[in-house]
């Protein structure tokens, strides 16, 4: 603790300055835990002259405030994102959050009930975002870019049955990661796959594994089991789910909600049993009925060019090629993946996470040309970072080890025991501000020492200055 | 240029490592502008089954994309924003995009009728919001937190008639600073002031003013000068357009459209015409007409105090006590204040933007209980910075000058003159990545040499590797 009279005050701001720079890290030392706010409800009456008189103070279903806490994790975590999507060349876009109804028609074939449309309040219809790669599609198309390795991070928003425990909101943060242009096979599309496994490593979020399939091979798997052509998107989204749900249950959705013969869904069925390395793929060129479908054995080409280049970058044991994988989105054409978590760390007071995947995305070759009035195609490959999904295990660990951190960063708290002393510590703390330092004092004229402590104690301040008289 | 063989791979990687450490700033250096993205609007038609046969490429009436050139102006600008925020004990809040309908009801006066309502897709009645206040007190008010600094950067969405060459969109992005809590009378309202000088100076926009006024002062000119009690509101909308319009027009509406006796317009007119220092507070205490409201005497008395703590926090001469501010929003209470940029610097080539204000805020005590089942209040007082103006602005002088802002941050090309060195191209890159190097080659197998120098040229790319075979 330093003391000092006000006479001296500018030598003490320069000292502070000294001392404070460079400024310290936010999250450093343990400090005290700021007490969670919890969500509370309350019956209420707005005026007593409204109509409703009851009302429920709370955000709208499937969204959520974030917290100072959960603020400081996710921008960490966002940082470190962020900074690997710039390490790999990466510009940052924005989009509007809504956007016009037409665009994101007959994009994302089932899940499009899930879009949230504006109120028509005259003028166009608008509807909100449902991820970050349909605005990426049309602001390429738009602008007549050919080329571009972007990053997006947003708020995307889908009208999805909010199971909250296992980290699903209706309002969720993206983080994509998208190259767009004609280049040779695989190069790019290898990349993304780089860029996940750094992610995922550098979060340290225990050992994962990147599924990786072809839309491709999907659809020859269809062709050659018997799925008619027009139902190849519908049991492609029952596929989709078998992260979720299990395969009898999935073979009972195409079979009788699908009408999908049972025997084409059981030659399925013995399909996506399939999973291993590139052996896996040299296998499949060899299967009998496979390799009767000329998409099919361009997928497999694909993938095997895949696995050379994920070898050179040092990641191919974190890749599995697995038949099971299906996306569901309508707009993939090639490659797709989804990476998974594999366990979480038995760690002492932690319980086990089911938390799906992680990170996700594919090749979409069409969708850019969807929006061309020619039809002009601009190939396009990315990854979404399921952050939602990674600050929840995040704040869970923390909860476990019971970490705390700051919320704020302030580095000198301008305190006195004395009374009438408000202007000097005013004049004082807006040197400090000046001098660049992060300062705090009590809006009070005449604050107790010993509160003006505890401020400091609570929050983690590690510095006091305290000023009085002669 | 660096030149090595294929053999030396992992020594150059730690030579380049130390190179680059502590990575260099991203900005620095004239580097070539990346093609501005131009607007384009597309005729198309989306799939040849559609009914609408033909449709625009666009993003929504007011609303547009953020190219990269723009998200590192922003991105900079943001983060100095933020910083200021960080140094005054601020933290960090999100809430959703959107409330329920009902949180944002008569809250915002005639602008109620700006705000976007979700479609009625089943469940809840839901609104974009408007702004971060109202979602910030309906935060404090749900969770009981009596006692908050937070800020909050975030999108808000109004249905204005955009005009947008004066920066006015109907998406745009807010960043707020608010003290919640019940303290000694105005230290926190000056620390609001304190804070909108720190970052209109740090931002170097030219000279500035904050004018100030009170909410009570306002509706205690409007009693002593006979405006009706029910016309109030309406009429501090009328008067909110000053900054605009001119007080010819604002009386016409006054009198034409609100019904106002023209001798009270008249009475405001003479009024609004005050504004200067502490001096002028001290006239209006004397004011024969003034002096008969009380709370008009109530808000002097604060003001008088503002002045002297603001002096003491040496921002007093920028600035001004004046009349003829109101503010629309009807949820202040107390102080309110807004910064207007006094002119820009006379600058070759730049055209004089009239930008209006670029922060504003008040205190307003009245809006938290109005959440509260028992009407509890948690009074308040904060900021808003016009961050969408001052990009505009910043934009403006960057094209003067003819500055350009690189849009990556990649230290280093991977680049070979020969055929078939793809395999020693992705080992070598990877091995930067790993070592936290932002590298970048071109995704084709065999690239010419020229066009993967130019590449670097037209990036700003500072360091090429070149490999090639003995």
């Amino acid at each position: 603790m330093l003391q000092f009279g006000p006479l001296r005050r500018r030598a003490w701001v320069a000292l502070l300055s000294q001392l404070l720079r460079p400024p310290r890290p936010a999250c450093t030392g343990a400090v005290r835990c700021h007490s969670q706010v919890a969500e509370a409800v309350l019956t209420s009456q707005l005026k007593p002259h409204q109509e409703k008189s009851n009302f429920i103070i709370k955000t709208p279903k499937g969204t959520r405030d974030l917290s100072p806490q959960q603020m400081v994790v996710r921008e960490k975590i966002l940082d470190m994102v962020v900074s690997c999507f710039r390490r790999h060349g990466g510009k940052r876009l924005d989009t509007p959050a809504f956007e016009l109804k037409e665009m994101l028609t007959e994009k994302y074939g089932e899940d499009s009930l899930l879009i949230y449309d504006l109120k028509d309040q005259g003028g166009e219809l608008l509807s909100l975002r449902y991820d970050l790669t349909v605005p990426f599609a049309r602001y390429l198309a738009m602008n007549k870019v050919k080329q571009m390795k972007r990053y997006h991070v947003g708020k995307v928003w889908r009208r999805e049955s909010p199971t909250i425990v296992q980290g699903r909101y209706r309002e969720f943060c993206q983080c994509d990661f998208d190259i767009a242009g004609q280049f040779d096979p695989m190069i790019p599309d290898a990349e993304c796959l780089k860029i996940m496994c750094e992610i995922l490593s550098g979060l340290q979020l225990g050992n994962f594994l990147i599924k990786v399939n072809d839309r491709r091979i999907v659809d020859g798997m269809f062709a050659v089991c018997g799925v008619p052509e027009n139902k190849f998107r519908a049991i492609c989204s029952s596929m989709d789910k078998l992260d979720k749900i299990s395969w009898k249950e999935v073979r009972h959705e195409m079979v009788a909600k699908k009408g999908l013969a049972s025997e084409v869904a059981d030659r399925i069925g013995d399909y996506i049993q399939c999973h291993g390395g590139v052996s896996l793929v040299e296998q499949l060129f060899q299967d009998s009925r496979l390799s009767q479908s000329k998409q099919a054995l361009e997928g497999l080409g694909d993938l095997k060019l895949l696995f050379e280049y994920v070898t050179l970058f040092g990641i191919a044991e974190k890749i599995s090629f697995d038949l099971s994988l299906a996306r569901g989105l309508d707009y993939y054409t090639g490659v797709i993946y989804e990476a998974v978590l594999l366990e979480t760390p038995a760690q002492a007071g932690e319980k086990s996470l089911s938390m799906g995947s992680v990170a996700a995305g594919g090749r979409y070759d069409g969708l850019v040309g969807m929006f061309n009035p020619k039809g002009h195609k601009v190939p396009c490959v990315g990854l979404s970072i399921g952050v939602e999904r990674i600050f929840a295990i995040v704040e869970q660990r923390m909860k476990a080890f019971g970490e705390t951190v700051r919320t704020t960063e302030t580095q000198v708290f301008v305190a006195t025991p004395q009374k009438n002393f408000l202007q000097e510590r005013l004049k004082l703390i807006a040197e400090l501000w000046d001098a660049g330092i992060k300062a705090e004092l009590l809006y009070k004229n005449n604050p107790k020492l010993l509160t003006q402590l505890h401020y400091c104690e609570s929050m983690g301040i590690p510095l006091v200055v305290i000023i009085g008289g002669h």
